[in-house]
């Protein structure tokens, strides 16, 4: 029996372009996938665009999709329906929405970022599901996130709420690229776990290896100065969500990418400290999870959204 | 010609009870007014504010009323209806709206936090007004806030949205009596401005007043020590407000309380490294306005509550 209902979904990063035909159940029925020619013009990264909806357009099902819902690499502006993903230089104000519908046939095609679109994945089908406020965080190379605020995600006017990697948590902080200063990114990401690491004495793991997944066997094994770098890290996401859960009240956080592949490594001190931040009544008893949907919550946040918020 | 709609509000806090018939175009009608007897037990301050309200009772007005709005020092829990001011400690866990119905024969009550009703107040008749996505500070000897978001007043699920007072911006910074450290409001509310002034060399105002109104004096008159010690607050507050909006999105912070009657003092190194801070597009054009509905934001977002969310 043929799927109800379904939606083509997009995620666009600066690495690559995922697709796929999403059923109303979150069924992934068809998938396709191109690497990001994110250091060509605009014009090259769209006929990637391109290349991926048409693969997705020749299956059998695409007769049956009723839009796109597409997830992208911020900043956005869903207001007009434009991208400027830092990674992807060719794209400065890329009118993206115009382009796919032009793409499809004009069908409904929705934008959001991609924080706010893991955050819609783990809502409809992970670890905030049935949660009516929640943080879902990215936390690997940058950090990310996308909020739910009485049962429903909240964008903002552009799309761009819950972009916690670039709040301050330490007022006289490192010089962030984003022109601020001491942003949980810069302390929580894979980088700056690494580079804290490396500056207070830990050399490398196996093969050399400088990056934050070795930092994070080494302080499995022990070493105190790799467990330091993940219990500063642990401290800024800490103060991160307590920050989040004072000014819009969340009853959990869910916690996704690659840093947070450490596991106990980040999840235990992180529980830990998140009770020296978040100390009023109200933010007292967050839950602290790992994310469930692993690389296709934005994929599906994307199809969510086009299932949803169809324009 | 009597008004259409009237109701009461209550505006409960450590020092005073401020109670009004409110029209629903915004105009207080009737006032009342006594001290918060803070430090007896629950029940003397509940004949308090069952005095304030007896008086209220006595207009020919009262007639007319169709429910009462009550505005309390936090923190508050709107779903079930109690406060537990940390001024009032007679009151924990305090069923205030079911001894304020008890007090007006059964009528509608409806309870938020002082902050909720401030930035209620600003967004229905004054610096707020018309404006989607807004926060509104109280900055005097605590920090306090509400958050208005796609054009309504966001609550939280126990009415205590928008505490920007107790998000950490230090992340080693110092204690917070609410337990977390490097709090908002420890560096930018009254206490803390003047106690920095006093520990870097500032003695005191005319007559030894040691006060921040007394810093804002001195700052005035080009003192450094004093300006510094509103730099520090400014930037507290602007790390803040830019915290705020990458979370959420917002076009304008609304600054009202006693700290920010310094004016210029404050608001100009406020908007200065606003900059510093927000930086991301969707975040750089925050407007940051004074607060315009002084010391009846509170009584009047209060009746703004009981008008639109009546239980």
């Amino acid at each position: 029996m043929p799927p109800d209902s379904v939606v083509a979904a997009l995620d666009i990063g600066g690495t690559k372009i995922a697709g796929a035909l999403v059923d109303d159940s979150g069924r992934i029925l068809v998938r396709s996938q191109d690497p990001t020619p994110a250091r060509e013009d605009g014009e090259t990264v769209m006929r990637a665009v391109g290349g991926v909806l048409a693969e997705l357009a020749a299956s059998p099902l695409w007769s049956q999709v009723t839009g796109v819902g597409i997830a992208a690499a911020g900043p956005v502006d869903v207001s007009v329906g434009t991208v400027s993903p830092v990674n992807i230089p060719g794209w400065r104000g890329f009118p993206l929405v115009e382009r796919v519908r032009a793409a499809v046939g004009g069908m409904p095609a929705v934008l959001i970022g991609d924080g706010v679109a893991m955050a819609a994945g783990e809502h409809w089908l992970g670890a905030a599901r049935g949660r009516d406020n929640a943080l879902c965080m990215v936390v690997s190379t940058g950090v990310g996130g996308g909020l739910v605020l009485g049962g429903r995600v909240h964008l903002g006017p552009t799309g761009n709420a819950g972009h916690i990697g670039h709040i301050s948590v330490e007022l006289d902080g490192d010089p962030c690229p984003c022109g601020s200063r001491g942003c949980v990114e810069g302390i929580a990401g894979g980088p700056g776990i690494a580079r804290r690491a490396l500056e207070h004495g830990w050399t490398s793991g196996p093969d050399g290896d400088t990056s934050a997944a070795a930092v994070a066997g080494a302080a499995r094994a022990g070493h105190p100065v790799a467990r330091a770098s993940f219990e500063r890290a642990a401290r800024a996401l800490a103060a991160g969500i307590a920050a989040t859960a004072a000014l819009v009240e969340i009853e959990i956080a869910v916690v996704g990418g690659g840093v947070a592949g450490a596991g106990d490594v980040l999840f235990t001190p992180l529980r830990r400290t998140l009770r020296d931040y978040a100390t009023l009544a109200f933010v007292r008893d967050i839950e602290v999870v790992p994310a469930l949907m692993g690389a296709d919550a934005g994929l599906l946040g994307a199809a969510a959204a086009a299932f949803t918020w169809p324009d």
